[in-house]
């Protein structure tokens, strides 16, 4: 993760609780080293964020600094027979949704001994009494074999995470006291604001988040479950698009992917295809004409290759379109849509010029979307979701799961989405970037 | 990484050089930060190993605990117009190895104008005369695809790195100064031994390794490359052995997977398939027979629901077998089969018991070994090769590049070799296994 | 389909029946052309089944020679409300199994109307009870996205087939009045006996089977289901062994696919890899030493190029190995490993001869038997299932769904199981293979 | 193929030759049977075009009616020697164009030793001097691996297939002899006014086609190669829209596929899937409106089941749109763009009715046609191509390899471009699409 921009020294990653750990974990587990069976985690077990070090000096780690790590605890908060958990799925799609349920269930269930686990339909929606969305129950059977499936099997939707004095009465009504919600920063924002009406009702509710962002950006959350399957597809779908560029007269290849507010499924797919010759990203302006434009060095590319391959995120150059504002219902900026936009400006550039071009356009977002995990984000869900219930059955509450320098550890739900996470141009993975597609450090005349 | 085998203490990740980078680098970055384009890496960039800490605790950060961090360097050591390098490839084949042969050479080509690269046929083999493989002349015509490709374009095979003397004879008649070496365990002592002879000589040949173990069991590479391919692959073999085994009358799926010292390959399947019943690591002695055995835990799973999945390491269970002994070419200690014993072992146990079984061995590794990495690896192998050139082309030496806490860095070779990076039974990646499979902490009878 | 060694003139495709149908089908299709509306297929619409033909000849065509098309009948034998319908899967695993089984269902239950179907466990050996597997209620829920798992949600098992009087038993019992016996040589022979002990009993029982053989080797079955997915699975084994020859000094890759009888997925394979260079089928003999034996034509190619590529069907080369004999439960006679004897006998002869070889032996038999059928195969399984309910509906039995010459047709069993399919060395498909392949035509020293 | 609306009276299959075979095969082949060696072609081995019979008719097959079978005769026409093929790939991409190159290459090289080879940059355009596309000598070697690359090497473009007479200018200027065209419909037309120029000209030239239809549109084409492939990739873009619909409230999945005279690939995708509740075509008119409308029915499934899913074929729906009218470069009709019409459609009728609606519109035509061909599809490739070769060699012209009856043979050009292929919607695909998606014979208020 790129600290560049963040005030390490204010951080404080103390992780809130619904009171201590009073009754024995009916996790089998072991609590010293040496005996070869796996151990439980001490509450003081914890890991340095911050991993740059000058050599000489003397560091001093102070609490707030420092991240609680993840996993099962010896004492537990609930009584496993009296917990009710409620699962819900927020926002767009994204690889590994039906991981994370599958093992927030297997987790509750085998481990814990719970029982009682409803599904809420179509995200916050679902606790709406006037959509009249029942609540799945949950249990090993239901979730059988989901994770060979894409998409959510309780369903999704944007929104409704602003009604959280409803959402709390369903909550009270129904005796809801582990709330595990599974979706992006509205979402998260949405958990908070029911952790902090359940906590002014004095209420006993453990609520703990799975960051969900195919964008992966999310502050603290190194790497987002379904970004390396989203990855993986978008480099299928830039492969294809370099294919039917290479293969015409002044081909060029456009390929619009996930990336609002981040760069880095662009930035890891250019990497891994090496076929682009331009990306552009949310965090970096570029102008379209002039010297040092961008539509300049596309020509001067046709010039020199005859064809020539574009990755563009769909929330760069928004400053080029007269978007027409607003916001979606999960509260997002409504975007113009820079694809569009740009094979339009890209046709009629050449066109002016007399020069023949063949442009296809590819948008391959939705179906990226909705494919299944591959192996890793499927362990790496199977692991968020099970250290998610160990995190609630312990007492903790307005945290996340995630993992940060390769440990699975918990960041304050306030933490995380104070910031988003974006690409520092500066960074070594803008640097692989700029070295993997010979595009100009920048495309701005000034 | 497990940190609790390791001597935190007496480690020293100081890496050699051939002295100091004294011509500017080619590469085009900038040196200071604010101007938005990509910076070169500095000399006192350093990260810390170990991130473990204790809140309010104090500590001291001396050179040696320090981990350098990998990248372009703003001075550099070699004039590219000189550099003669030479690229090898050794041991069994591992999913990515073309593509770091690719990025090395369009590191060395595009980003210093290097323009001699000659690629050795078959390991170090291939600089021994007497087998009369000439050199490939690499350059990106000659690299280009090659990362759609299983294998590597170079060939390889194992041993010979042991005739020290005759390879640097070769390295010297050639002229060669830069020496890339993408191998494992075995591959990386010859390397050193190499870097040692060159050393007495007084020749300036900088030696850069790749890691490659697809067992990840080397100490200090946190994930080697190919890692997560073999693992997606593995999990492929696993889903089609717990069909097997789930649509016979008692049927039992074995699969054999790599891990001859580490089970890494095996605990990552088990926890992604999610249907594996016993993983059988080199990690964890278990008995066969008696009421904790192995055999008893398989019969009492096969009683209650009627099927079951083995997932073995090859290098589990040996203290079972009376192999031949001897090393093969590479220096690996030769193991007995463990698939075809516990075949047999299963068979017969079952029979004696008339129970009816019907097992299906699979054993999917030289499948695994062959396939095209995989996205994620792919970018992973195209960093790991452009930082081993912005290492040698600075003149460091006697090191390999990694990648520790989520940073690309500089290993000192001797470091690497030292100890064997295997899975801590203690550790969450155990437990989560262990959570996974439901099979018992220990199949010991003590 | 090889015409050539079949003496069509004896041929008589006339389909058993149960009687006349007589009461109108709910299918809701039209009975005469023009109005754009799908028809029914009547009871007179027939194709050739020997397309050969002289210019200038006369034929007469009988009814005996010609086979009827398949689909649904304006006029059903049975009463939907009253069917009970059984589903029974046998015999070793194949991609598409429960794409038939689904299909079986929604054609049973959407169009028809039936309610009662009942899924047979594990083969034959589910309708006897001492085994007492119960049967499964079958209906759209149980059968959704069972498509997306390889195997059989039914389970299989070789043998029992030939309990004929137990199975009609069970039959008469329950009040099963079709039968749809999913299998190959052996489970039809069984399907045909059960069909007629049920006629001695005067029983109205239709049974349709759906021909199953991964090896392709059913007479007048032009290409079985699965068998896509097979070649292309094994297609990929192939690739690697491939890779693993091309990356060794003398690399040999040896890989056994399935063909006990008949070497289609071998050939087929070959075809579409074009790297093999030798492919080894049960229709032609072969010798191992000697001046055109396969060891000499092998030696051969590895001092020409220094790698080889070797695929044998399982079936192949018998001649050479002294088998246990016997037969297994399916009836199939048991074969020796020829995989294990070549590997054995490749590395003695080149040991002996001091020439170094690296070979790797892939077996891919059971992962590609596991595997979910491709889009192509589906939608043979789809029509196929959905073919045999419009058959077993308008009273037929004692006959198989099949595709001739491009078209959904029916078999009668006896005919289905009089003879195997296998490659004719003169045909067109083994031409293609020696020129794939460049192997001799044949390796005998005569 | 459906023969409904064939006049098969008038066909004539004869197929035009340069002269007759002169020269005996260099190919190593046998011309008796039971030698258990392959079998050279002979003139006289024809197929049954219509395989439909009555009981008890007689039928005379006059030469004309029959088709001939493709494969190498004993004698050719051409002294491999003297021979320059050329190679064009013209139109869209299309999955197997590699695979088809490279078995021409591989057959003219290795089967008849010919040495000279070109291939044509980009269409017909190459043959242009005016675009100054050199020819490119194919080998073996430059061949090697294609088949693993998608699209095609030698480039693509429309048009240009009218300028006859330069064409052949270049065809006599560089002494081109055979010239295989590999191209649909438009590509046939303009082969075949190059045949007819040449023939004008007293040329020797051997013009052979090898049809390329996505859309498998060609009349006696029955499968175009890369078919099979379209349609499991399209699959896999259904099933995608499909967890779109199903995970959102009131969700629609619309995916628009290749298909612009024939909705092949639709059919046979909604079979596959199972999944689509509509599938529109060129083939069938439908209204939007009214009782019987689309809407309307939309409307109903969306009220009884929550989500819906449709397939519209590029070509279909076309009476709807106010298309711009004119042709594009291969003399192809514009199209307007069913796909975005019919989102708005859908999307202003539910908003009208105030029924909350989550559209998802897909369109992956651009990377279904870059994609590899699957396995199957690299069969039928190198059949077709090798095939071609034979024809040419043999002095046959005007003519293109295609299969029928499951047999390869050779089609006249004028035949196969006199009419296109397309669904027969009273024909078994249609009846089978019905039932797979359960949607209406017809949407039309009449």
């Amino acid at each position: 993760m790129d600290l560049s921009n963040i005030n390490v020294e204010g951080l404080d990653f103390t992780i809130p609780t619904l009171g201590p750990g009073k009754r024995p974990s009916p996790v089998n587990l072991s609590n010293h080293r040496g005996d070869m069976i796996a151990n439980f985690v001490r509450d003081d077990e914890y890991i340095i964020f911050d991993i740059r070090a000058k050599a000489g000096a003397t560091v001093e780690y102070t609490r707030k600094q420092l991240i609680e790590r993840a996993g099962p605890r010896e004492s537990i908060f609930f009584n496993p027979d009296k917990v009710h958990a409620a699962v819900v799925t927020c926002g767009g799609l994204c690889p590994g949704l039906n991981d994370v349920i599958r093992s927030l269930v297997h987790a509750l269930w085998y481990q814990y001994g719970v029982r009682k686990i409803s599904g809420i339909r179509y995200g916050y929606r679902g606790f709406l009494p006037e959509f009249d969305h029942p609540f799945v129950q949950l249990k090993p059977e239901t979730v059988m074999n989901i994770q060979r499936l894409g998409g959510t099997v309780l369903g999704s939707s944007r929104g409704h995470g602003e009604r959280t004095s409803e959402i709390v009465d369903r909550i009270e009504m129904e005796g809801i006291n582990q709330l595990y919600t599974i979706g992006g920063d509205g979402t998260q924002r949405g958990t908070l604001r029911i952790a902090e009406e359940v906590e002014r009702r004095g209420l006993n509710v453990a609520v703990v988040g799975v960051p969900k962002t195919i964008d992966n950006d999310l502050s603290f959350i190194e790497k987002s479950f379904g970004f390396e399957t989203a990855v993986s597809e978008a480099v299928q779908a830039v492969a294809d698009a370099h294919i039917e560029a290479e293969n015409a007269v002044n081909g060029i290849g456009l390929v619009k992917l996930m990336g609002r507010e981040a760069g880095f499924i662009t930035a890891s797919t250019a990497i891994s295809s090496r076929d682009a010759n331009f990306v552009l990203v949310p965090e970096l302006r570029f102008d379209l004409e002039g010297e040092n434009g961008f539509l300049t060095h596309l020509e001067k590319r046709l010039a020199k290759r005859g064809h020539a391959l574009i990755i563009v995120a769909e929330g760069a150059g928004q400053e080029h379109l007269s978007s027409g504002g607003g916001f979606d219902a999960s509260g997002n900026k409504k975007f113009g849509d820079i694809g569009l936009f740009l094979k339009d400006c890209i046709t009629n550039y050449f066109r002016e010029k007399k020069i023949e071009i063949n442009l296809k356009y590819i948008d391959p977002s939705y179906t990226i979307r909705a494919r299944v995990s591959n192996p890793i984000d499927s362990i790496y869900c199977a692991r968020l979701g099970t250290n998610a219930v160990h995190a609630a059955m312990s007492g903790r509450t307005k945290m996340l799961v995630s993992n940060v320098n390769d440990t699975f550890v918990h960041i304050p739900t306030e933490l995380a989405i104070a910031k988003r996470n974006c690409i520092d141009p500066e960074s070594d993975l803008w640097r692989d970037v700029i070295e993997a597609t010979g595009q100009p450090h920048l495309m701005l005349n000034r």
